[in-house]
């Protein structure tokens, strides 16, 4: 069996055995098998998919293409949560705490995000100090002091993933629901951890654009995920409309302080208490009811922003924001954009705001790219809200020079108003146990 | 538009235009596009395929991606013809003395032939001294005194499909119709010649194992080739069983030269009239009827042959062996393959007697693979045939060693005789104008 006939059979949609799934990614890795016939196989898996043995195959051959970290220094059971990316995602920052708080430990390890506003990994870092790159034992001690920490990803993880997907990008083959899944799932095995949430995000601003595609994707992993000795369940969530009222790092940091402290309890507070739950659920903490009221509590009592303010002061940040947000939004202009009409707002896309605020200097367009961690945009009119002609919509900051009247029109151009107040979506679409 | 888009337009199924075609064939061969990003595309045609307009388009940028050979020095009409491959196909050196004896122009530009017997190019220069390699000059002048000349292809010809074709090979993307016609029909408008004719073999001995795949890709040739200017013709043959009775290549210069005797009058006699009354029609020569009754006048009158000795001769060949045919026939070794039982030969499979004969030596495996001239395959018997338990049903014939009792096995175990005597198909299956 070589490459060629490994290709054959994936086009003419024979399923491959885990031995030739193997052979083919460690001959990859290791430079014995060419791009050029990698890519042929990654096109015809975008037409003919892959079986979910397959799938399992694929995520365990890339898992143990690099280092698997070793979480048995933690005490207790510890559990890991990923989501599939999307505009304004800041629930780590506020899921950590919580899930900590409630004495389950969550050791998060993340990369630098490409795309519109930068990883969870910048979101800290634009907190003065606070520093992401740790050795693996520091991380551990973190960890067992107080629950939760998230660090610069180090080590050799999954370089499998990191050839495939620089391949995939540049060859129209990244839209294949096996391919993402065994991207995402070889990544969070090789992380460790005992309990595996995925947070599979559903619609304009995310990778996934209609529900059908996102439960596919969401049952695939969470098979797999099982597959591989994994306690595993996943949540399709819509991202039709942000998640929260702000987008850029410092921006959102500020937002994630607020949920802390108990006084938002809008729509991200809520998916933030939903994805807790089920975290704490995987963990054998109770029923959902009870494993809910356990993640409001931590809120309520004060225990999650306590969580937070000790892991930031662990990592060196200073956290004396918390107290004075003034200290963090230090951006030098403030645009506002206001309706040209008025009625409901019955558009505010996702992908157009992520736009947006990369233009703004939020995000990274290339690896190499530096982030404006005070820029971003916040939204003062939320989907759905009642808007009268002039009424501000947004708020548009950012330290960078930019073409701010043009990225103006560009969201005036997409935000839809009307006279019939639209339907909202529940936060959680849908739960794969 | 970048090589991204290209790919991703063909993934989708949206046609591409001929200007992002040409953009993309002419960066490959300036290795501005990488192999990786070809092959995804190529492999996204396997599945969805080219339109006609595509195909047109790719064509003719293959083509422009090198020299397009100029015959204007040649005095009237020329004729090119074209197989698909198969087993045993001899017709080349059949029907050009056949229709340069009727008065048109046959100027024929082969290459070294991959597969089980070689190509014409090795057929001719298995006659001692026959040169093949000759100054374009020179074939002009061949052609001009006898109308009939097949030399090696010289110039940088069509470098695109030298490069895609190699990367197909490696990557499952051959067997793509829209692919394969770019690929034929690049080279046959490079060469330059007023009317193609196309003979699409079909069957097990050929590339196109049923009929609907080669009337499309018939189809698809002719309306490529006509859009392009061309006089242009497509017939579908049958390749299920071997053309004629030698596969090999001096074997197949003797049996060429007895049917140009009109010794031979058999199913390889029929199907040559029958190619060669399609070309001179092309050439404006006259009706179907006219034009076969010409070819076989050819035969008949001796002047076909006469042309094929001049040809041969004028490339520096021996043309003795016309006369005494055992100074080509110099195996050292004959093996007699006789039938385990009586009746009606019902299976007789092109491809494993193809493959006998590569066992034997007849053909190359790689492009540096030497030949044995002698070694071939001589069926006694066809199929249809009534047979005898123990009587002869081919001859084994070669000069290199190898496991001939093993090769006889396999033919053995591969030929259905069965009590019913069966349907032979006609050597023409289907004409394309």
């Amino acid at each position: 069996m070589n490459m060629y006939d490994i290709i054959s059979k994936t086009k003419r949609g024979i399923e491959l055995t885990a031995e030739e799934i193997k052979m083919m990614i460690d001959g990859y890795v290791k430079k014995q098998i060419p791009d050029y016939q990698l890519s042929a196989w990654l096109m015809a898996v975008c037409f003919n998919s892959l079986t979910e043995e397959e799938t399992l195959a694929l995520t365990l051959s890339m898992r143990d293409s690099g280092d698997v970290v070793d979480l048995t220094g933690i005490s207790g059971v510890t559990v890991d949560k990923h989501s599939t990316g999307g505009v304004g995602d800041k629930t780590s920052l506020i899921i950590g705490p919580v899930v900590a708080a409630c004495g389950v430990s969550v050791p998060k390890m993340s990369g630098k995000g490409l795309g519109h506003t930068g990883g969870t990994i910048d979101k800290l870092e634009s907190i003065p100090g606070c520093q992401t790159q740790v050795s693996f034992e520091k991380f551990i001690e973190y960890i067992n002091k107080t629950g939760f920490s998230i660090v610069s990803q180090s080590g050799n993880l999954v370089p499998a993933d990191k050839l495939l997907y620089a391949l995939r990008d540049v060859t129209a083959t990244v839209d294949s629901i096996p391919l993402i899944c065994s991207s995402i799932m070889s990544k969070k095995l090789a992380m460790g951890a005992d309990c595996i949430l995925l947070d599979v995000k559903m619609g304009s601003g995310a990778f996934m654009k209609n529900t059908d595609d996102a439960c596919r994707l969401a049952e695939l992993m969470v098979k797999v995920g099982k597959d591989a000795g994994k306690k595993c369940m996943a949540v399709v969530t819509d991202m039709d409309i942000p998640l929260g009222k702000a987008i850029g790092n410092t921006l959102e940091v500020i937002e994630a302080t607020d949920i802390l402290k108990g006084r938002d309890k809008g729509r991200l507070y809520e998916l933030c208490m939903e994805l807790s739950a089920y975290m704490l659920m995987l963990a054998g903490k109770g029923t959902k009811e009870q494993c809910l009221k356990l993640a409001q509590e931590a809120i309520d009592t004060g225990r999650a922003l306590e969580v937070f303010e000790r892991s930031v002061a662990q990592q060196g940040g200073d956290t004396s924001f918390i107290n004075d947000y003034s200290l963090l939004d230090t951006a030098t202009v403030r645009y506002d954009v206001c309706s040209v009409s008025e009625g409901y707002i019955t558009k505010m896309d996702s992908e157009v705001i992520g736009k947006a605020s990369l233009a703004l200097g939020a995000g990274r367009v290339t690896k190499e790219s530096s982030i404006d961690y005070t820029a971003g945009i916040l939204l003062e009119k939320e989907y759905g809200e009642y808007v009268n002609k002039g009424e501000k919509l947004m708020t548009l900051i950012t330290s960078t020079k930019c073409d701010i009247e043009d990225i103006s029109q560009k969201l005036i151009d997409t935000i839809e108003i009307s006279e019939n107040k639209p339907q909202i979506r529940p936060v959680v679409l849908k739960t794969v146990e």
